[in-house]
């Protein structure tokens, strides 16, 4: 047997391949867009890949499948869906089997996190002739289940209770022996806050999965749609590509390199984004004007993907020209395809040039935490919290004010902030506050500044957060 | 969390490093002797190594624990042994906790495939506080249990009880939901027959593995020490070279290419012998006298610390450079580390020096099922058969003598075989066959063809076998 | 400035990347049809590609020229030609030059390998103002120049008087410090006989390349013209392929892998042809009824392109999985895309299938020598030398027939061979013997032994050759 | 043939693995110390290293030989000295040959760079009998000629004298054609102005190598020691090392991960240094206090080397674990080998860790600018030059002071610099001025900011430069 996991960085994503190397066949479940991995992987053990597996129309990236049955010839199988599908599928029903060499995979239609959701249990293989492993897609993850809210359109209880039935009257009859392989791990928004192991078991999750503790219906969709993370705006968008089949994209061309003359005339362009992916600090130091700096290093996809529009055209700068082709990658596989060219020799290339270049001052947690306490002397400092609202309402730097980092666009003008005095941003570690911060310069704040470390060097650094709404910081804000 | 999973080729076997990626520790588990792969998953997730842990004394590689102390300086722990062990390490016993940053490795004493074998019980990581995973060592396998008779001296019994309350009293006591990590995949002798998973868990194994069916503990003695196949005679020497702690090698000497002149030369001296790794049909074509065939892609590493000792000599030839080192790699896992060079360009070389080379035949099972039956009317082809006893009792080509490939020299001159008749020599699916067949003709056979394929092939092309005893074989023979 | 090698082994071709870091701009010379390579090293050295140049109208393989333009946009360059091209190109003519950053290359029109032949001198770079190097296509090589008759059509003679006119008015015009750049190494058979070094200079070869010595037009074109390889047939189909320009072929799709059974069943279809990359030897232990053995390891493209068609559906049986893709991407290069599939791990799969095989016996140089000695006192064996004809006049084995490999087929019945008889084939040093003997055995000959090491080892054995026509062979022959 | 060049980037360091694939012997000319790549070339090449040869004692680098040796069993061949060595060697002379397979080196003593330096001049192979290529060492280089004053001690004359001889009566009398293999490429403080191509040609260095135009002895002297940069201290400690022979390192230890709040603990500690590789910008935006700037990303060796000494505990910032490998290569091929660890998840780590850090504002050229005409009329930033004298002599910043960086903790009181006003640091593009700036700060400057791009920016952006001692920036700082 042969059962590798691939995962893709920054999104959090699991998928599968999963064969029989003694008849040479094998699956490969929910791939991803940049599929050549599989293709080694098959060559490597000797297989044909037979069936191209989705547990569901995936809303966190593009699917791979049909890339990849463009490059294996294989089919794609999916859960049938009311509305269809617009490219070439098998559609699955519950029950129906699919035969991989000696292994059986059976398909439970589970729907919640989406309707047309199925998971696969697979039996089979020596010494496995019953069933060991539910490939479960993104109805049930380590510690966590899948989201019922994704879909929007008032569609969230219904979902919500199908969910449950999905998980007691489905996967909960199964035995507490059968692992477990969803299709995100830690971090990915798809759950409200995933384990950070990437297996699990049925019997692990019945008994310490705090949403599978017995409960009735009402209560689990109470629970289920209560605390949430935001849904990334852009999940629609993914939704809406993967139902019709995203476009084959075969080999990629070269991205251009531009130099800084040619990338500082291609920025000024109408509908160009500078995207710089670099550290928040080497950013901090010297950034091209406008710039949005979306580190490579935290979450990359998420945030661009939520950040950006298709339709723009995307211009890079990054740390090496090593990391330009994984930029590249991570914004292909959230369907951000509009790539106009990297700078060359990243910002290295821009100083030499002598152009001009912008800093972000960075604010460290103790010169923030003095000038809030003098704040409330008469400082005229601005605090912004970008985090998401449940972070903010868990406590939050005295004086400061909220908004969730992609909402600051259509909040800002009612966040009653002056754009000429200075301004402390910060977030969890750092790394969304940039985002915020260079958005923030772009909008013609004049003295932003970042704060590094963030609410994470905050408590280290043995400071208090306040409940918003609770403290003198109130005061303040009215004097 | 970060839990990856190494695999050694060959050996089917699995070792772990587990570390906390947010505390920057790991700990890493029954490593194998080449380290530099642990380095590396160190280095890229920003880990040190502080603990190393051996689940037991192995025996069928060298432990790379001292090898992994050196690189880091980190401690090697293992469970107390009544005879202590020649290199530091910091003794177990059962119940102690070992710390990982937020993970926790309770010690389990488990006695029975040797006495002093601990698993490790892990707990801790976000969303899985509860024990999630069972670092099983060789106590138990997916779908088999560790074999108690590896230490030989008549311990088999008695570790074989102590088995018996490892698995009911310590092991199954766990939660039906908790992984298992075992040290081995399906392949290695360490089990008696090991599934074909890696992972598996608690409640699959006490549900589905026939070992673990309810029993007394005389039955499970009686069960758990019958049909095993034979224990590599090369054990006894690995347990010894781990329990006093092998050499560290550090940095390996490049290898020395031979001259095919100089590459005859050395293959003459005494106490040297060529081991040809290729597979058995190059072997077949062309091959240097005396050479013995353990084909690289058949469980080379078993096979050849089996059928060579340490003190030899080794001289390689292999299909191509690349495999040079691979094969190198093997050997030093089995504590084989007397190489003296390989063949410059292997047999392409040889041949091109216009030396002389020798031939095996390879006998096509239609031709060996022809001659079987012409030979009941007076063809003179002896058949020999090296597989384990009891895959010869499972049932045999007609005619066929028997004797188990590593112990063929001893039992050469009690087979009645005629060494100047033709002799075909069969095994599973022809290479144990060929190493066999290549002692045979270093040992002055003068007519031995193998016979590629072997069973499975005799199988598929839809030949009978007959149980060895019964056939009428017995009367051809005694005619 | 960035100057990189790429090699493509098989056949000996040389393609360069020729860039200037400081501007971020780079040309490719010659490029091959697996492009990523050059993509790769632009990447690496935030380069753009801007300019995609050919020497000539290759003959030995197809241009990767449109298949690097799809993927970076840069034009095609290349010397203007009577009958134009078939694809988007800008025309050069002697005297252009073209810059590339602080790079300049001089076109310099060379006609003789072809008529429509450029040259490109570089000059430009630190310290490099002056002419530094010479891109020299299929003109001049280390100890080499280019030959005038792969053309055919009865150009050679003209072409050679053109290529002294290029070499002794153009290249050696150039100073003796110039480096040579040239689109092929030792073994490729666009020259006669290339030297061992990938690089030399205009002095060197004005010193000691024989063909360059001081003699007149007359006798060049004499000199040029004796003695030379056969030009390989598939040559003109290739000259064609490239004049009209090449399909982009973009991603490959992953080669299926198929089932001995499959396998078997697909290589009795019509137009089929079984290709087995395996080493001799190996193939001569076991292979496939009716395969063709041209080993990856001996010049595989050039005599897969001489043996087959491309409309011929092309089953592949290797060594390991990993040569697969290798061999694959060989006969893409030359221009055989139409794959069937693999056979699933090699010949093991196909053995272990109780599938009947067929041997090739290797008859060594020993013995070869004693039979035909013996021969001569009325042994039966036939021989037959399937070397080109120089190595052939040079001197062979006493009693041998002559026919050069690729000519074998149609040859055949005129060699007076007897396809009952048993038949040893011989070449330089195994490799196309095998082809040829493979090829024999497919028409029906019934004791066909292939002779590894052939010549080489003959000679190193000490045995003696014989010049065709002259030795006593004749006598036994006619006796 | 084989002839691999490997390259130590930074170093700008050429080394040469030169053989014969036939006769399967290789030679490898000035290995670094990190010596696996050597290693790797042979096993892929089937070769057996017979000779390590040196050119010379080399003082930018530690010599690999040692290691080589250790790993491969070949001797270490090197020009006899005076004052011998410290290991085992074979000495030669000038007119010694050493045969590598079918390639013949000769031995010209070139005294010069060092006195017992030699160059190996290549012959043989096929078509290339002649001597065809000179291995030169640092006697060499395109464009430029070998520094005969890094020995220092008052030899430079006397080694000019010899160079000019071994130039024009042993190198010059080599033919045109013969290529040219040099120690060094562009960058390298071997030679004051070395080209961009790695290889040449005896003829175009007579041609246009402006130091070997015909000219007197004397004018030679006089040439080839003016305007030389500077010659980096920790040479003299490289060249003892090396003629003592440096330790045999063998496998390298894990660098150990260090907690922020450990690192922080580490660097306060006597004897240790923080050096942080990341870019300027990065460095700029946020980092540890106390820590020297030397990117990795700008000649890292040449200026470690040249800013720290071995008998410090280096600690060390990195932007990814990933650089930490290279890092860490790069100081033990310049012989500094106390490595402490390095910080987990760099400045990541360190932010979230809630640790105080430090900027380092990055100061544009047209600010510099506007405030170094502004400062005439009154402003007080001071403006400090750290490049070579040559490129201080040449044209700088009007205001500026200069000192270069290697010598300014010593110049530093002699400067007139105040500590407490704004200072501006620049050199040529911005790095050494980074290293500059961040060796301030830890010396107490309170207002010190760095120049990114430096003088090229300076220069983009049209902003005039002026003579040292000639401008009216010189009444300015009088008035």
């Amino acid at each position: 047997m042969v059962l590798e996991t691939v995962e893709a960085g920054g999104l959090a994503h699991l998928s599968y391949l999963l064969g029989d190397d003694a008849a040479g066949v094998c699956a490969v479940i929910d791939p991803r867009r940049d599929v050549e991995v599989y293709l080694d992987l098959a060559r490597r053990n000797n297989l044909r890949v037979t069936h191209i597996l989705e547990t569901h129309i995936h809303a966190d990236f593009v699917s791979g499948s049909r890339e990849l049955a463009a490059r294996t010839g294989a089919p794609i199988y999916v859960g049938a869906a009311a509305d269809g599908y617009g490219f070439d599928h098998e559609p699955l029903k519950d029950g129906d089997t699919l035969e991989v060499g000696v292994l059986t995979l059976r398909v439970l239609h589970t729907p919640g996190h989406t309707p047309e959701h199925v998971c696969y249990l697979a039996s089979g293989g020596k010494g496995s002739s019953e069933p060991w492993g539910l490939f479960s897609g993104d109805t049930l993850f380590a510690g966590e289940v899948g989201r019922p809210d994704l879909l929007g359109g008032g569609s969230e209880k219904k979902l919500a209770a199908a969910l449950y039935h999905s998980l007691h009257d489905t996967i909960l009859k199964l035995g507490d022996e059968v692992e477990v392989y969803p299709a995100h791990g830690e971090g990915s928004p798809c759950g409200g806050s995933i384990g950070d192991r990437n297996t699990t078991t049925v019997g692990y999750e019945r008994l310490h999965n705090p949403k599978l503790k017995p409960m009735s219906e009402a209560a689990f969709v109470e629970k289920v749609l209560t605390g949430l993370p935001p849904a990334p705006t852009y999940y629609r968008r993914m939704k809406k590509v993967n139902a019709e089949g995203p476009a084959v994209l075969g080999c990629q061309r070269l991205l251009p390199t531009l130099d800084p003359e040619r990338f500082d005339a291609e920025r000024r362009k109408p509908g160009t984004v500078v995207v710089d992916a670099r550290e928040i600090e080497a950013f901090g130091g010297a950034h091209v004007a406008g710039a949005l700096n979306v580190a490579l290093r935290a979450e990359f996809p998420v945030w661009s993907g939520w950040m950006l529009r298709p339709e723009q055209t995307i211009l890079l700068v990054t740390q090496d020209a090593a990391d330009v082709e994984t930029v590249e990658t991570h914004l292909i596989r959230v369907g951000l395809e509009k790539l106009g060219g990297y700078l060359r020799q990243g910002m290295r290339g821009w100083l030499e040039a002598g152009l001009p270049f912008e800093t972000l001052p960075q604010m460290s947690v103790h010169e923030l935490h003095d000038r809030v306490r003098s704040k409330r002397k008469g400082d005229g400092l601005q605090v912004l919290d970008v985090r998401r609202d449940d972070e903010w309402e868990a406590g939050a730097v005295p004086t400061a004010k909220h908004a969730f980092v992609p909402d600051l666009r259509k909040r800002l003008d009612n966040l009653g902030l002056d754009r000429e005095k200075p301004l402390a941003v910060y977030c969890g570690s750092g790394y969304r506050a940039s985002i915020a911060a260079s958005l923030l310069k772009a909008e013609g704040f004049a003295a932003v500044e970042n704060v590094p470390g963030s609410m994470k060097a905050w408590k280290a650094a043995g400071f208090a957060t306040e409940k918003p709404g609770t403290g003198d910081d109130r005061d303040d804000e009215e004097e």
